[in-house]
């Protein structure tokens, strides 16, 4: 599953609400860019993390889109540039 | 084809990127996010606009994803959260 998160960084809460979804996502896959996730869920997993991840954004300004990538996903990637941000904002500290 | 683009539009340079990197992308598709871009594109139509994209990017600090969504795509996606941003950024002017 691809989850990507559209959030406006410029204000603090979008930073706090951008580390919040990643903290979750990262319990269930890989940090690949700095608001895209790769997470390995099933059915059950998917709908806990869904409904989590809409606790923490804001519907009025941000987005998340879901994308079922299917088996085998890691042949249907292709990478440029920079080095996958595994970490990027380094510890969360609330 | 999903493309994500990791950029920092904290600068000027990478906001122009992102700008940039939009353009060419929806020569050939949609922008569902901020930098988000589905596009439909054979295999030649990909190959140049890889190329295209790779002129834009600065590969130190921006990266650039791929990912083969296949047919029946739509169906495979799930928006949750703010409008699907098809113009976020207004007209260009070089």
């Amino acid at each position: 599953m691809l989850i990507t998160y559209d959030v406006s960084t410029i204000s603090d809460g979008g930073k706090r609400r951008l580390r919040k979804v990643a903290k979750k996502c990262e319990d269930f896959g890989v940090r690949v860019q700095n608001s895209v996730f790769e997470c390995i869920v099933d059915a059950t997993q998917l709908k806990i993390l869904e409904i989590e991840l809409k606790k923490i954004i804001n519907p009025a300004v941000d987005s998340l889109r879901f994308y079922k990538l299917g088996n085998n996903y890691k042949n249907k990637v292709k990478h440029v540039g920079a080095k996958e941000s595994l970490n990027v904002e380094g510890p969360l500290i609330f």
